[in-house]
């Protein structure tokens, strides 16, 4: 394993991806003053046929984000907005063309973080309802406004029906489930349910539960693991993160995934007390792993080393891959968009311009993860589809890649 | 606040209550194999016309998770009969008797954790099933069973009515909501909601918003926060921790507090690689709080240090009081139950006779906490009520009390 690893990595200074991105990432040099936004379409399996509309989801939503930001919005704006593009996506699985579960319906997870406040707002299986970041953006903002009548703490998550009625109360429009559920979506339950009828009946066949467990192991793959997120930076230095997904294929209804879960589907800390760097985080893959690796939370707090690719690396490694947490999986499936900004790392020879230097990263351990990245300065967004290096096997070996800009601008 | 805790804490080695704490401790050194728990009954306000209720609850539950380990059982077993006998109390918060919702309905959230597998089971906002926590250790065993039929990756979380519907068609009886009402609740019930009433007739008059969030702030006090919970170490030395909670008194439906929330609820690992130490703990307070500062683990990870007593003060207090987290609280409360256990800490002169010390402690920011505690040698529990020490401002200030005691036994 640590020799897949390895190859993966090193493989990556030579590779024509790798380049281009270095050499995007230096053309960005002093020019991203107004905020950044990097944006992911998911980890899992992003086919060559597809490529184009993945990456041209991506692209629409850093549009949106930086748009949000030329016209002053705060990060929690921008990345909501990205969110909701994602989301809007036939293709992501997130809000529209989620992936079905077990009994056919659409149950979505999404969740955001505030950098600046520290606040969390998330929401768990519900359904009917396009776009579940609003609802999490929503939540997060009425806690901000502190206690409600007699006192009563005003909650940070909620789930089922009880969020969905909350949504609606809040002035979220509902929707129809059946107008969620695409063509695409409709199919692949099919697909699923008569796949996982076989595998039923022919362990029924066999020396039961045993058997029946360790059958057809491979047969989820990675291909269906598109959540979607995005973090961002605003020109004021603060960080939001978020993240949306329809969870598993065929789940059980009422399963929650890692994109409502505190510390798992995303994380945003500005730069304060202890914390050099602001931090933000968001990520996708298969929920049960990254719960219980807390995966959003153990990269931020990683992102606090001097050598941020080098953290990554190390936390995506230890953390993840051969974390003491999931020793009983075979593969680990995930992957994590980052970014963080150290304010002030240069003295400015013009006095009272400040910067920033922002550092993004995205690493996975499934097939391929599809990001975009755009600075307020961009005239539009760059997209990649990155892929592990062939030989190497998903679940076992990373691949990282990132790049660097500095952001110029109001900062206090 | 710096003060008042101080003075919470060093008002206690010279108070009748930690006295005899203290030798309820030293008298336990030697003669704790076969296992020990602690169980606690809630953070939050225990009048002292309810004490013995409280005490007799947490007694029955010691006893019971005794009664497990020493028929041979796991630390995981021990610590399920424990909440199970919690649960059943119509004096706490959780299962029978737990606090009604807007709605006036019973939501549950509940989670456990295995020190030996690390493996994680939680329910969240789940109606009409009498023990949460069966549900929660139910979906805990299924996952460490491996995947589901067609390769797919069996769930650890699951809420509303798909958690229902799962526990029942895993055995788990259904119980009549009506049915886990009482008296006690439904009357608070019909206080909480003229009293909700009343405040939002009063705002409606007054300059809305701003008023309506900071009036009351105080009403909801810390009268209903009492969860329940449970640490266990067995004679193998593996450890489990678990929780159970109704959630706060009046939440909106769908609210999922911190009991279902992965590192906020509960917390055990067995030591292994870096980790000297094996650590339990299980959190109560609200829920908010809770989940933000990710208190659970956060304890756990404190526990690593040299001095338990210390790094749980430590972590109390800037973890929790003072965390970044919840920077715009003005009252932060919550309550832990914390074990530990070093293995081999001193050589034995009788060579093949193994022991490790088992610390156990308890923490609270709420007015009082509840707690009980046995080792598999002693013939009953004892019990205690841990109050803040008059003056002290709760939400504020903290009291943190413990003991020690010796695991001989089966440990390899």
């Amino acid at each position: 394993m640590e020799s897949s690893i390895n190859c993966a990595e090193e493989q990556q200074p030579s590779s024509v991806t790798t380049n281009s991105q270095q050499e995007a990432c230096r053309s960005q040099m002093l020019k991203c003053s107004g905020g950044f936004v990097l944006v992911h379409a998911g980890a899992g399996y992003h086919s060559e046929s597809k490529a184009k509309e993945y990456k041209h989801v991506c692209k629409r939503a850093c549009q949106r984000a930086v748009d949000q930001l030329r016209a002053g919005a705060l990060a929690m704006e921008a990345v909501t907005a990205a969110l909701v593009e994602l989301e809007d996506s036939p293709f992501t699985n997130a809000g529209m063309g989620s992936n079905l579960n077990l009994s056919g319906e659409i149950e979505c997870d999404a969740s955001i973080m505030d950098g600046k406040s520290l606040h969390f707002g998330a929401v768990g299986a519900i359904s009917g309802i396009k776009n579940p970041v609003l609802v999490a953006n929503c939540l997060l903002i009425e806690a901000q406004k502190g206690k409600l009548s007699a006192g009563r703490i005003p909650p940070c998550f909620l789930v089922g029906r009880g969020a969905h009625d909350w949504a609606v109360s809040h002035g979220i429009p509902p929707c129809p489930s059946e107008n969620m559920a695409t063509k695409f979506s409709l199919s692949a339950y099919k697909r699923n349910k008569r796949r996982m009828e076989l595998a039923e009946k022919m362990d029924a066949g066999q020396n039961q539960t045993k058997k029946r467990r360790q059958s057809s192991e491979n047969e989820n793959g990675s291909g269906c693991l598109d959540t979607v997120g995005a973090v961002v930076i605003d020109s004021e230095g603060n960080v939001a993160a978020a993240v949306s997904s329809g969870g598993l294929a065929m789940k059980h209804p009422g399963r929650v995934g890692q994109a409502a879960h505190y510390g798992c589907g995303c994380w945003a800390e500005n730069s304060f007390n202890m914390n050099s760097y602001s931090t933000a985080v968001s990520t996708s893959g298969c929920g049960e792993h990254l719960i219980r690796t807390m995966l959003a939370r153990e990269c931020s707090a990683a992102m606090q080393s001097e050598d941020a690719h080098q953290a990554l690396l190390e936390a995506m490694q230890n953390k993840f891959i051969s974390s003491p947490f999931l020793a009983s999986e075979d593969r680990v499936l995930g992957g994590v968009i980052v970014l963080r900004c150290c304010r002030n790392v240069e003295a400015q020879p013009s006095s009272n311009v400040q910067s920033a230097m922002v550092e993004f990263l995205w690493s996975h351990t499934t097939e391929s993860m599809c990001v975009g990245y755009m600075s307020a300065l961009d005239s539009k967004a760059k997209t990649h589809i990155s892929r592990l290096p062939p030989g190497t096997v998903p679940g076992q070996s990373l691949a990282i890649e990132g790049g660097v800009c500095r952001l110029m601008g109001v900062l206090d």
